[in-house]
C-alpha cells in the first residue's frame, strides 16, 4: 500500500528554497514539492513537459516574450522545449510533476541544480 | 502558451458524477477532474498507476483487505494492477492523473464507463 501524502504540509516543512523533494511516483513521473523564493534560472526541459501546481502564494513564470502569473490553486503545464524562468516575489509552495529523468534546471547546470539523490531524501 | 487552469473551480462546475474531464496534459498523461458521489466499481488498471488528489470533501478507497480514507489536500497513488473501489459518502471533488490510455473503469467496462471522447469535451 502506498502512503497518503499531503503536498501542502510536506512543502511547508521544507527548509531550503529551490530544492525539490520527491513525495510520490506515478509510472515514469515523480511528484515533488518545493519552496520557492526569488528568481530561479532560465532553462528548458527538451524532452519532457513540467506540471506546476501552486499550493500557497503566487509564482510568475517568464517565457521569452510572455509570462504567466499563477495563484494558489492554479495548475500550469510548461511544454517541453520552452525556455522559462520562475520568480516568487514572496515565498511560494508548489507541487511539481516531472519525468523521472528531468533535471529541475533542465539543460542548464548551475549552483542551484539538485541531483535526484538530494531530491529523493525522505521528508 | 498553455492555459492556466484551476482544478477546483473546474471540478465545481461539473454536473455529472463519475464522469472525469480532461483539463491538461503532461507528456503521456492526462490531468482530469471529477465529481464523485456514492460507490464506483471495483476495477484495476493493469499497466498504469493512478494519482488521486482530493480537492474537496473526502474519499474512501477500498482495496482487497484494506482501505484508505483521503481528505481534502491529500494525494494518493494507486499502484498499477491493484484492484480498488472508491466511495464518496458525500460529494467529493478530485483531480486525477492517469496515462492517456487508461480507462477510468480499468479492465472492467460498465454503465459508468466514459470513453475518452466524453472526457475530452471542453469544460
Amino acid at each position: 500500500m502506498n502512503k497518503i501524502v499531503s503536498p501542502l504540509k510536506l512543502a511547508e516543512g521544507l527548509t531550503e528554497h529551490w530544492s525539490p523533494r520527491v513525495i510520490a511516483e506515478v509510472d515514469d513521473k515523480y511528484v515533488k514539492v518545493a519552496k520557492l523564493k526569488g528568481t530561479f534560472e532560465w532553462h528548458s526541459h527538451d524532452r519532457e513537459d513540467e506540471l506546476f501546481s501552486i499550493l500557497k502564494g503566487s509564482l510568475r513564470i517568464d517565457f521569452e516574450g510572455a509570462s504567466v502569473e499563477l495563484e494558489a490553486g492554479d495548475l500550469y503545464v510548461i511544454p517541453k522545449g520552452v525556455r522559462h524562468c520562475p520568480t516568487a516575489r514572496e515565498e511560494c509552495l508548489v507541487m511539481l510533476i516531472e519525468h523521472k529523468d528531468t533535471l529541475h534546471t533542465g539543460t542548464t547546470q548551475t549552483a542551484k541544480t539538485r541531483g535526484i539523490g538530494d531530491q529523493l531524501r525522505p521528508l
